[in-house]
C-alpha cells in the first residue's frame, strides 16, 4: 500500500519534470527556419534530459518492483533524489540555452553525478529494509553501471571546462549505457517479462 | 503491477500536455474584445491539439487494456511517443502565434506525423511481446486508421508549403476519424463495455 | 479497470489545472505591501476558481463511484468536462488582472456555464450506459442543483455588462450552493460514509 | 476506494507543487558563475520549500495510511490543505527573490501557519470520521509537534521584521524536527515497517 503511493508520487513527479522541460524552448515570434534555428540547441538538451529522466524512470520502476518494505528512509532517500531529478528543467535550459558552453555543461554534470549518488542511496536504503533476502541485492549483483557512471560524470565535469563537447558525448555515452533496461531484476523477478 | 505504473505515467504526462498547452494563451492586458482577438488562432489550435492528445489517451488506454505483458522494449517505445507527445504545446503554440503560416503547419504536421509512428511501434511491441495469443493482434485487424493516417499527415506537411489551410483540413480529418472510439478493441475485451 | 484509468487522467489534469492557476499571481520585483496590493484581485479569482475546481473534483469523485461502465461515450463526454474546465486557469487569470471589469466576469461565466452543462452531459452519458439499474439516477432524484446552477450562471453573464459585481456574488452563490457534498451518492452507495 | 481517489489528486497536486516551484529559478541569460550567483537565495529558498512539501507529503501519507473513512468533511479538509500547499511557490518565489527581506519572510511564515492548522483540522475531521476506535488518536498521543509547530510560526512572524535571520532559522529548525518520519503511525499501524 505505501508502494503504490511512493510510486504515484514518484512518478507524478518525474511526469513534471519530464515534460515542463519543454517549456523551456520559448515559442518563436516569426514563422521561418531562421527563427528556429536558434532552438536547436535547446532541443538537443532536451533530448538528452528527456532520456535521463526516461531511465531514471524505467530503473525505479524497476527498483521499486524488487522493493519490499518501504520505511521511512526509503521515502526521504526517495525525495531526495526526486530534488536533484527536478533540477533537471534548469539546468537543461540553461545548457542548451548557452549552447553547451563550459560552466553550464560542469553545472549539469554535477546534476547528473547528484542525481546517480542519490539512486545509489535510495537503492542502499532499499536493500538495508529488505535485509538478507533482498531479491534487489541478488538482482543486482556487482552492479557496475551504478559504479561507472559517478566516475565518467566526474571526468566529465572537469572536461568541461577544457573541451565541452567531450563532456556532452560522455553524458551521452553513459545515457547509452542505461538505456538497455534493467533486465537483471526483470529476470529475478519473472522469467515471464523479458523482452 | 507493470502495467499500471506504466499506465500512471503516461496518464501523467498526457494530463500535464494536455494542460500545459493552455499555458500558451498568454492572459491579455486589457479587457476588450479587441484584446481577446488576437488569441482566437492561438485558441483554435489550441482546440485542435486537445482533441488530438484526447484521442492519443483514449486510444492508449484501449492499447494498454489489450496488452499482457510490459517488457523493457514496451516501456522505451512508450517514452517515444511520449517524447513526441511532448512537443505538441510548443508546435501547437507556434502555429497558433503565426495564424497557422506554412512553416509552423508542416512542422505541426511532422510531429503529428512522428507521434503517429512512435503509436505504430509501440503496438508492434506489445503485439511481439504478447505473442500468437495476442488480443491486440485480432482486435487490430488490418487497421486501416493506423496505416492511412501518417500518408495523410505526409500529404498535409507538403501542401502547407501551397495551401495551409488544405492541411488543416486534413488534421481535422484525421481527428474526426479518430474521435470514432476504438471499438474493436473495447469488442474483443469485452461484450459489455460497447457504447 | 477502465474507470480507474478514467479516474487517473481526470485527477491528473484536475491538479494541475488548480495548481498551475497560481502561476497567474506573478511573483513581484518588491518586497512591500505596496508591491502585493495589485495582487489583491487576482488572489481572489484564484480563489474562487480553486473552490470550483474543487467542487468539480468532489463531484467528479462521486459520479464516477456511483457509475458502472465506461463507455467510449463516456470517455469523450468526460474530456469534453475536462477541456472547459482546463480555460479556468486563462478565465481566472484574466479577469483577476482587469479588476473583475465587465468583459472578463462575462468570459468566466461563459466557461463556467459550458462547464456545468458538460458535467450534465457526462451525468446523462453515465446513467445511459448504466441503464435502468443506474445507481446515480436514483440518487441524483429531480437534480435541482444541475438544473438551477446554468440558469444562475447565465444571469450572471448578462449582469456582467451591468453590474460585475453583482455576477460575482452569483458565482459566489452557487459555489457555496455546491460546497455541500453531494450527499444523495454517498448515502445510496453506502450508509457508512455519511458525515 | 475513495481514499485512493483522495491520495492520487492530492499526489498530483503536491507533486506538481513541488516540481513548478523548480520554475521560479529563472534561467540566467550568461553563462558565468556571476550569472548564477544572483539565483542563490532563490535556491535556497526552492531548498527549504522543497523540504517543507516533502514533509508534507510524507505526513499526509502516514495520516491517511491510519484513515479508516473518507467523508465529505475530510475531502474539504483535505482540499483546504492543498490550497495553502498551493501558495508554496508564490511565496517561495517572492522570499528568494527579495533575499529573505522582513514582509515576505513574515508572509512565508503565514502560509506556514495556514498550512499547519489546516493539517491539524484534517486531522481532526478525520479523527471524527473513526470515531472511538480511531487507529490515528492512538497514534497521535499528545501531538506536541503539530501543537509547538504553529507557535514556532507565529514566533517566526514576528520576528521577521526584526530579524528576519532568525525567522528562517526557526523554520528550518521546525522542517528538521518534521524531518524524523512521523514512526507512531508507522508502529501503531504495522511492526513490520519501521526503519
Amino acid at each position: 500500500m505505501g508502494k503504490a503511493r511512493l510510486e504515484a508520487f514518484s512518478d507524478g513527479v518525474l511526469a513534471i519534470i519530464i515534460t515542463i522541460m519543454v517549456l523551456e524552448m520559448k515559442v518563436p515570434h516569426g514563422d521561418t527556419l531562421a527563427d528556429l534555428a536558434p532552438l536547436i540547441p535547446v532541443f538537443l538538451s532536451y533530448v538528452l534530459s528527456f532520456i535521463y529522466v526516461g531511465i531514471y524512470w524505467n530503473n525505479h520502476h524497476h527498483l521499486l518492483l524488487a522493493a519490499k518494505h518501504i520505511t521511512g528512509g526509503v521515502l526521504w532517500a526517495n525525495l531526495n533524489l526526486l530534488f536533484w531529478l527536478s533540477l533537471f528543467p534548469f539546468v537543461t535550459g540553461w545548457m542548451g540555452e548557452n549552447h553547451f558552453a563550459a560552466l553550464p555543461t560542469a553545472i549539469y554534470g554535477a546534476v547528473l553525478l547528484m542525481a546517480a549518488l542519490s539512486y545509489f542511496i535510495l537503492q542502499q536504503r532499499i536493500m538495508a529494509s529488505d535485509g538478507a533476502q533482498s531479491v534487489l541485492k541478488r538482482a543486482l549483483g556487482n552492479d557496475w553501471k551504478g559504479k561507472v557512471s559517478p566516475l565518467l560524470y566526474l571526468v566529465a565535469i572537469g572536461l568541461a571546462f577544457l573541451w565541452p563537447l567531450g563532456s556532452q558525448l560522455i553524458f551521452l555515452a553513459v545515457a547509452l549505457l542505461w538505456l538497455v533496461p534493467d533486465r537483471r531484476i526483470e529476470r529475478h523477478l519473472s522469467p515471464h517479462t523479458s523482452d
